[in-house]
């Protein structure tokens, strides 16, 4: 039996010492504690040298663009989100591998190319990427949260990982996972819990937790996450970023580590998520430009669509205030309520979306996702000699009851991709409908929805899975964009105490809303559109923010 | 218990008598035979009226370019149609529904709108349309040649057809398949046998067989089939027809009855069967056209792509000569040589083709129709009292051992696909790798590949599936089409005795070649592209031709 706390002690300790000295900071919580922040990035801020803080706090494209036009060196950004990234991972536990000084040498290689060819090799010349544990890179783990596989180094680099670098990406650092990735609160025996960038007693979400805390602090400006069932968008909104979840075989997710890699009824998806709406479209785009149908062969032939033609007259738009299952919290509706007062004030159409098959939906995706009661994770767990952890129990009930953890045989399963395709059926015939409901008479352009039904969650503090709102997006496969929308407010945001829930979990949620434990917690809101329509999402998402800062035309 | 015998006999005489008197011709083969015929369609040919026989040796597209310029009328053509598909029954037993007062009526409407409008309802106006069996019409059966399903009468209309319909198409035959469309061979105890077009003796191929054998004898311009394992292409080849299979995806599967419809790893698709390579662009760029992506969630939103740029460099073509299981007789290499000869007669360049894992798609191809040890066969055939045919259990051998007829389970499944998924990176790579091979440095646009390895063969004279040169293609999810290339020729297609099989059934089909059986059989090739190609496919499907013809420029 393996000892799994050694092998955590090892792992963390690697990780660790992988930070170079001069930026090793111990103490670094208590000192941001008794200085009084709870947001990690506000803290940096104050500590890091001022053309650091300056750098790491523009937006991927606008590094990209004074890289290119020769006034930033690679080397200088690179340094910068190297050193951010250090520090932000001595307070939040984000990083499982760090790996400074090759990406620190790529960064000088691409400023010498710069300094010979006077032109950068691709648009993301001199970015930082961050890259979630499961990306596979040369010579380091992809362990996915498991002790079992710590130590197993990867001997392949991940398609995504090849096209970023080709366009000139640097990476730089990989981040933590929850075990399995099928949790939304990143923690594992392996690596221990990841927390929140802008409140220290806040989960930073999952399963690309990593990712958001590293972003949320300013440790890096663009990375890339997966979504099963919201884990690009759960920690995106609890750390009041952006992020994009693509339709399946938009991205390539070739040679990516996966956990249940074979399971196609609902499957991961692999997407960017960033400090700003442009750096999405620039990661997207750039990705699509490389025709990688030709390398992955559940890649579509798609290349990327100009979507221009939108701004020449006014959306239409549903809006999914409440799915009648899990009501949000205040702020959530707030956030809603407000895009929802600019988009009118600025001309668009707007109508009610309530889907009636939204319990269906949301029930196939727990059946999917419990399909084989747990047995790879529990297959996974015995091999590293660690104990499961209650979050991977939400998503595998079975796993409570040694004896009923019995996979689906092949006949059942076909049934769940039957009624998936009934579903997703019945969805676009509810979203052709929506044609009766507008001016023009035709169709919506795009859903806006909550992502989460609150503003994120301390640790632990929620023995279930409130994914109502994202995993849904998933069985259906649609493009979904998280964007934040404001913070909640202690002096707006009041309880609704009339409110009577209508199931169990419903009453946990409004129980759980405590006004104070939330203030100045982000509130992101989702932008969804059809299948493989990540341009018009992304350039819905531009003109609702347009909307929000009242400059739209 | 179901008495299947009386349930055939029941649904046998309806679809008879479902054909109008004066057009029932009782002993109508015997006539056939005696008169020296093994060839329905040149019999049809000397019995019908000139301007009927006329008509019927027309494309769909000519058909429709003289309705288009109102000179010719939808009912005549239908008329035709009708006439000499209740032959072609009467002899092929290719029909599972008749209805042609419908469609005469449904005819007469559209040259009614014709005269008021002046023009067509659609690039289909008055084109009768076949349907596979599968295709569910509102008050027919869709047995799928299942005799506990005789007599469920559908209540609604495959997407399908409702945008054929919706182009004008006139549907009056739905067509016979082999009980669960998994055999090379159409053959059913509801239905009983169906034969060849060309050659009495034969098989009209399976599963789509019922559609060759139509088409074959004339009495279909344009069908409908659909393919998981062969089945558009077997009947295709097998009566010297044109066949498209697209990818997945392209062309609309929504609502259409199907086996193990929830199998997602190798799903069936749907496609046009015709006997003119321009009638499968019409049907497929009609069907694009009509954007179904916002109807069917299965649909990637794809337009039909312009393939103009093709005709103006040379192609650069991958042959598959012989996979190395299964070697095919010789008049199928005599086709792949004319085929090569007029392709490097007009200067395309030709590659060898040789996938080192074509043995491993076969392989796991096999293991994915046969994931539940033919389970769903067994419980359908239950409830209809009837026996297992043989044939069935060629792709579920478990079937010949009551005990062992077990389905797998969903993490046993899930393997599967993530073996597809790399056998399919690999075709990618392989295909990438032509580059090496071609004067240009650029990759091949196509591969040359036999269909079947002989040239159809005799009523349940092969006990197995020969499926080596299609299956792969559905593994694989490319796109083929069929085009016919030669005959069997007895004074130049000798056997090759000297050839040393490589295994059992490679020394059965080895055994099956007897000259004077195949005389005057038709020989098809397949073009195949990449997924989601089918633009592409038929471009060069059609240089092909011209260079056969020696028509190309």
């Amino acid at each position: 039996m393996v000892n799994w706390k050694l092998v955590s002690d090892r792992k963390k300790g690697q990780v660790n010492n992988s930070i170079p000295e001069e930026w090793q900071v111990p103490g670094i919580s208590l000192d941001m504690e008794s200085s009084g922040f709870l947001n990690t990035s506000d803290y940096l801020d104050t500590i890091l040298p001022p053309n650091e803080k300056a750098l790491t706090t523009l937006s991927a494209s606008e590094l990209a663009s004074r890289i290119h036009r020769g006034e930033l060196s690679s080397y200088k950004v690179c340094y910068a989100f190297c050193h951010r990234a250090a520090l932000a991972h001595q307070i939040l536990n984000c990083c499982t591998e760090i790996f400074f000084d090759k990406a620190l040498k790529r960064a000088k290689e691409l400023d010498n190319i710069f300094e010979v060819t006077k032109t950068t090799v691709g648009p993301l010349h001199g970015i930082p990427v961050s890259l979630k544990d499961q990306i596979n890179l040369p010579e380091l783990d992809s362990a996915i949260g498991y002790v079992a596989l710590s130590g197993k180094k990867s001997t392949s680099k991940s398609l995504i990982a090849n096209v970023l670098e080709e366009m000139g990406a640097v990476f730089y650092v990989k981040t933590t996972v929850p075990t399995a990735m099928i949790a939304s609160e990143t923690v594992s025996n392996l690596h221990g819990y990841t927390w929140n960038a802008i409140n220290l007693n806040f989960t930073s979400g999952g399963s690309s937790g990593g990712e958001g805390a590293l972003i949320g602090a300013g440790g890096s400006v663009l990375g890339v996450g997966t979504d099963i069932a919201g884990s690009i968008r759960i920690p995106a909104s609890f750390q009041g970023l952006y992020g994009l979840k693509p339709s399946y075989g938009r991205i390539p997710y070739m040679n990516v580590k996966n956990s249940y890699a074979g399971q196609e009824i609902m499957p991961s998806v692999i997407g960017p998520m960033a400090r700003s709406l442009a750096d999405l479209e620039m990661f997207a785009r750039a990705i699509v430009s490389c025709e990688t149908w030709n390398i992955d062969p559940n890649i579509v032939p798609i290349p990327w669509r100009d979507m221009s033609f939108l701004a020449k007259r006014k959306l239409r738009l549903g809006f999914l205030w409440d799915d009648h299952l899990m009501k949000p919290h205040p702020p959530i509706t707030r956030a809603l309520e407000e895009t929802f007062n600019a988009l009118k004030f600025h001309g668009h159409e707007i109508v009610q979306w309530d889907f009636p098959y939204q319990k269906d939906v949301l029930d196939l995706a727990k059946e999917v996702l419990g399909a084989d009661g747990g047995h790879e994770v529990k297959l996974l767990c015995e091999e590293g000699g660690e104990p499961i952890l209650d979050c991977l129990k939400y998503a595998f009930p079975s796993l409570n009851d040694e004896s009923s953890s019995i996979s689906m045989g092949v006949n059942e399963w076909w049934k769940l991709a039957e009624k998936k395709n009934f579903l997703k059926e019945k969805f676009l015939e509810h979203w052709r409908e929506t044609a009766n409901a507008t001016s023009s008479g035709e169709e919506i352009d795009a859903i806006i929805s909550p992502v989460w039904p609150f503003a994120g969650f301390e640790a632990h503090a929620i023995p279930f899975d409130p994914i109502n709102y994202t995993v849904p997006i998933n069985l259906l496969d649609c493009t979904s964009v998280v964007l934040p929308v404001t913070t909640v407010d202690v002096t707006v945001d009041k309880k609704e105490h009339d409110y009577i829930p209508t199931n169990e979990d419903d009453a946990s949620v409004k129980d759980y809303y405590d006004l104070a434990r939330f203030d100045k917690m982000p509130v992101c809101i989702q932008v969804v559109c059809k299948r493989m329509e990540e341009e018009k999402a992304l350039a819905i998402s531009s003109a609702v923010l347009d909307c929000l800062k009242g400059t739209f035309k």
